[in-house]
């Protein structure tokens, strides 16, 4: 499988371990810090210790795991690690994780003496195919999502297989909605594809096409002026649904449950407003409906939601707007949409 | 006075107060926010709120003044009012004070949304010589100046000599030094002008040569590569003595007080070590020696100051580099100095 190169960087799917251990090696970098969540530290840090092994010296620094560490108090965290550890212009950061890790990373490593360098393994389906690809890093604030961040490339980033193993089912769900998403508005024919396959555990050749894709996407538009937002699809409600579950619930909503979620809201605005044909909404819904447990989104919720979109950083000046589908594989950017438009998709979905 | 061209932005002399209105004006922001310290509040905003008034509607945000505020938690706090007031990623912050105010807020923009438009304004003779000019943002972590950052061009730099009639006399002093130290890495001519010149306010004419040189040379090497070491002449063993006096002194050094003892020792360095001739360094030490109070630096003291230059952020693998001169006029970069000769530097300076 070819290594599918980014703007400045390449992407390694094959042998991509061995190829993280050469490019340290050649990087003549004066110390490595590898980034964990506690999960990843126990999980994929035994895959890839061995490979370490070969380098002169590495330290760890380990973060909690889940959405609530990504935040600001942890980053303050690690740069004092870095100080502490003495780290110098020429350290490299290594990210070992999901999007948590390689977000909050990507971030801290950005900012550290304006700047070092930092590679990206990604240990979940989700940051495999999306987190890991484009160049955005960041942390929440105040409950909004990634609101501070920078677009700073990786060095590289390194695709494994090996990682997804001791991911739990949930994880794989999670990450499958951003390759539902990728067909959705882009390739028809993979969206074909992947509502025919086992998707216990998507093959490589899958997670393959959804780097490519979001990878085409992000290079024509690396500050997403343009046709980056095709991304959001299903991300304006998405985004509002995962921030309130993530206040509210006690066992909140996945990022892929909530833009699964997001991606029906959004398709039957798309069919009310961009010209979906009626029957593609319907396999849209149907085949997400499918796939994702049903979670109650009732009409008393509906400001709230609301609110939380015109706070959503993809919004000037309190528009809300969607990236839609005028068909299965083709989107269409910046459709404005009403309180009362978006309060009707949320009632179409709930109505499933 | 002509604008002065820097990478990506203009750096305006005459009028610069109403070329800023006519900026905002045309840049159709969504919204402003003008970001201050207490004492930029009381003496500095006066000047520009009738002007300001042109506008339809801008927003006010202080931080507490003084380097002590330079560091995360107000970033954090500024971070926080953004979100509150619901700025979006058209929003433009106009930082008026002085290098704490401006790095602090560059910091800030750069990093709220992935980066929103700002401009610099500066209201200290430092920020308007040195600060404002090459993209640096930051701020002070763990006793480390700069320690987190980014690289971001401002979209405009205003100057205006109004601001600096209210500035304390210590004040002007501390960007003398960088005019100084202008005049000495680049030009000979300039030096000699500022030597005889009154300095107790220096004139338009001297600040526009010294944003001249300092744009020149950010141009040349934005990141700091190469030639951009040159405006660190005095700046490791000054920011060290600066770094441990704000540590330690009731009433610390100003930066530019730090700078000139930095570069009376580099200057000392210079003549051991880069050809510098003795006459130079007489020179250099009898003109800086007389504007700037004796500062005592005992050899008790030169452990820690090793130690903070060894954390310094331009020291990779623990050596540390000095910027030197081989004459007035003429740097000279990567000079590595021993600790020997580093504490005999400062042993010359405690001596004069
Ligand atoms: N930068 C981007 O472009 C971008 C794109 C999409 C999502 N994101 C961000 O990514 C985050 C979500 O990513 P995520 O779902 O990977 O979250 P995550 O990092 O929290 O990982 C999910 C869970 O899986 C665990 N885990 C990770 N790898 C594992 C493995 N191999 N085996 C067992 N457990 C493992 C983690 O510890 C965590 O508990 C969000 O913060 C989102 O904002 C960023
Ligand atoms: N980004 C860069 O390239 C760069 C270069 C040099 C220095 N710096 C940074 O700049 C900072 C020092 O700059 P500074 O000396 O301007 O510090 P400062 O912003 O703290 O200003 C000094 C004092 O003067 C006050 N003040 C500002 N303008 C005034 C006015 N017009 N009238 C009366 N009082 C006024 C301030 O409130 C403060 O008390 C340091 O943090 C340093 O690291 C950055
Ligand atoms: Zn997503
Ligand atoms: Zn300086």
């Amino acid at each position: 499988m070819d290594t599918i190169q980014s703007d400045s960087y390449p992407i390694f799917f094959d042998d991509s371990l061995s190829e993280l251990i050469t490019f340290i090696k050649q990087g003549k970098y004066s110390r490595t810090f590898v980034l964990t969540d506690e999960n990843t530290s126990a999980q994929c840090l035994p895959v890839l210790e061995p490979l370490l092994a070969e380098l002169d010296n590495y330290d760890l620094i380990e973060i909690n795991a889940g959405e609530e560490s990504k935040n600001i108090d942890f980053c303050v965290g690690v740069w004092k690690m870095l100080i502490d550890f003495g780290a110098d212009r020429k350290a490299l950061m290594v990210n070992l994780g999901g999007g948590v890790v390689t977000d909050l990373g990507g971030f801290v490593a950005s900012t550290y003496k304006r700047g070092i360098d930092f590679v990206q393994v990604p240990t979940t389906l989700l940051s495999q195919v999306d987190a890991s690809v484009g160049g955005k890093t960041g942390v929440d604030m105040d409950g909004i999502k990634n609101i501070i961040g920078t677009f700073t490339q990786p060095k590289a980033v390194f695709m494994s297989a090996a990682f997804l193993k001791t991911l739990p089912e949930r994880q794989i769900l999670s990450g499958l909605a951003e390759m539902l998403k990728h067909g959705l508005i882009c390739d028809a024919d993979y969206w074909k594809e992947l509502k025919n396959s086992d998707l216990s555990l998507p093959s490589v050749e899958l997670i393959y096409r959804s780097v490519e894709i979001k990878n085409a996407v992000v290079i024509e538009d690396p500050q997403e002026k343009s046709i980056r937002k095709a991304l959001n699809f299903g991300h304006t409600i998405g985004h509002a649904v995962e921030t309130n579950s993530i206040l509210n619930d006690e066992r909140p909503l996945t990022h892929g449950e909530a833009i699964a979620i997001g991606m029906i809201c959004e398709a039957w605005l798309s069919h009310k407003k961009a010209g979906l044909p009626k029957e593609h909404l319907h396999e849209i819904s149907t085949v997400l409906n499918g796939l994702y447990p049903k979670y109650p989104v009732p009409d008393t919720c509906h400001n709230v939601l609301y609110e939380l979109m015109q706070k959503d950083k993809k919004n000037t000046e309190k528009q809300i707007n969607c990236t839609l589908l005028t068909k299965i594989g083709c989107f269409s950017i910046d459709n404005i949409c009403t309180e009362d438009e978006l309060c009707a998709s949320l009632r179409y979905y709930a109505a499933l």
